[in-house]
């Protein structure tokens, strides 16, 4: 797709009222328009566009470094965040990706499926708003997990109308937000809410569809990808972290709960020969985080 | 799979010399064989498994959680072990689990792809091969970043070396880093070794089946899924963050570099009529990370 094409895709998603009507939308829409002014001279007559020139490699000021840092403070899985950040650090290292390049393939044969153009942008429309539902949703829980720990009370609600008010990230999605928190303010996560449960469970299809698509084509689509890991994890009532505390068990005798013993309570498996009775098991979870 | 199958293939996994050779492995399999005792006072003569009875609710004692803040704290990507620890984050919220597993969908309809049994073992075994290698990868980049910021004149080769000795990650797959750190000291990536680099190129396509099955089938493989994800971003010698740098030119004048001009000049564009000459943009990368 050309520039102008992919700006008009944008406009489109930026209608008034749509789902992903938004400002980072909205200045994308105007950004991939823009023709270069450098080459030519001052004037914007040239027929190249400023994105295609910009190197790509990038800055930040920290912020996210700070939350992603808080998030792990908190014991808050920001998945999404951290992973865009990830992006940014990838980014950095420009010339070792000019090697890699050379040395690190990507897929073979014919692999890459043929797509329907329309479908795609569709589903892409689709998985991009299930991304950030998933991202305000692990957003709002590293404030509201650091406000319980500090005795913040912080309102969700409001936050989500004050983002509305003017910050990059303001969007139309916030309204449903504070209306979402308001209906519950002790919402422990946004996906749990009815309208937005609703709204993913008849998008999830096209997500996956986009983030195989990636896979299979050999793109990356970190945050897209990495909220499609968090949401089948979270939608799970039984994860393989058995097996990890089973682990954890196994060479540091850290101890596990049972599905048919009370919560709180610890046990202690003989593993194999080389594993002593450790006696009184209630001190070994000392520490824990 | 049965608990015994299951175990049977961590065994050959665990077969001296072979790729994946380590302590993890080998304690995966004497877990899965290992009989219940609980529900039958104490004798091992039950039919069930240790591991089944597990509750998945994942503790940590908090060395996962300080790798990842210094990795932010370095801008170094380490989203394998971001991803391991939001598992378990995710693992540790069991009630909020159970009441999504009832609001939250999987993939629907006849969507779920076939698979060949020994085909999928083969698979499996060629990514988490190709995961470990970039979860080292990441691991060793954050010693070395602080190495280098700190003047700790630190010796990867050594390390892995000593990772060798007796801890809980020892693996035959050491022997192979040392190596790699021995012929290139300075090596700025070990996925830029040519021996790991030919090893990954070999078993990437298994890599991308597995992760793409897994988001088929609706089964979250957060660590294969997040090493993929690393991998398809650092081979490449151009990614979209000239975007991410025109949006942040565009909303903050954070300025950006160009492919066409010498590395470290800074450039700001008039991206629409609300945007006034910024004048010299020398000051406005102050407070770069």
């Amino acid at each position: 797709m050309s520039n102008e094409e992919m700006a008009h895709v944008f406009a489109e998603w930026n209608t008034k009222g749509d789902i992903l009507e938004s400002f980072l939308i909205e200045i994308t829409d105007k950004i991939l328009r823009k023709k270069d002014d450098v080459a030519s001279g001052g004037s914007a007559s040239s027929d190249a566009y400023v994105v295609d020139k910009i190197k790509d490699k990038t800055g930040m000021k920290g912020t996210g470094r700070w939350t992603v840092q808080e998030a792990a403070e908190h014991s808050v899985a920001a998945s999404i965040i951290a992973t865009s950040l990830d992006a940014r650090y990838l980014s950095a290292r420009y010339e070792e990706r000019q090697i890699a390049a050379t040395v690190l393939q990507g897929p073979t044969g014919s692999s890459v499926p043929v797509v329907d153009k329309e479908q795609l942008l569709a589903d892409l429309k689709a998985a991009l708003y299930c991304a950030k539902v998933t991202s305000y949703a692990q957003g709002l829980q590293i404030i509201q997990a650091a406000s319980l720990k500090n005795d913040w009370k912080i309102d969700l609600g409001l936050c989500a109308r004050m983002w509305r008010g003017g910050c990059i990230i303001r969007a139309s999605l916030l309204s449903k937000i504070s209306l979402a928190l308001e209906i519950n303010p002790s919402l422990s996560n946004l996906l749990l809410d009815p309208t937005f449960a609703a709204e993913i469970n008849d998008r999830q299809m096209a997500w996956r569809r986009v983030v195989t698509l990636g896979i299979a084509s050999g793109i990356s689509c970190p945050a897209l990808s990495a909220a499609l890991t968090y949401y089948d994890q979270y939608r799970r009532g039984r994860l393989p972290a058995n097996l990890i505390q089973a682990q954890r068990d196994f060479f540091g005798g850290h101890t596990y709960e049972r599905l048919d013993s009370e919560p709180g309570k610890s046990f202690h498996c003989l593993w194999d020969d080389a594993h002593k009775d450790i006696g009184d098991v209630a001190g070994r979870t000392a520490g824990e985080m």
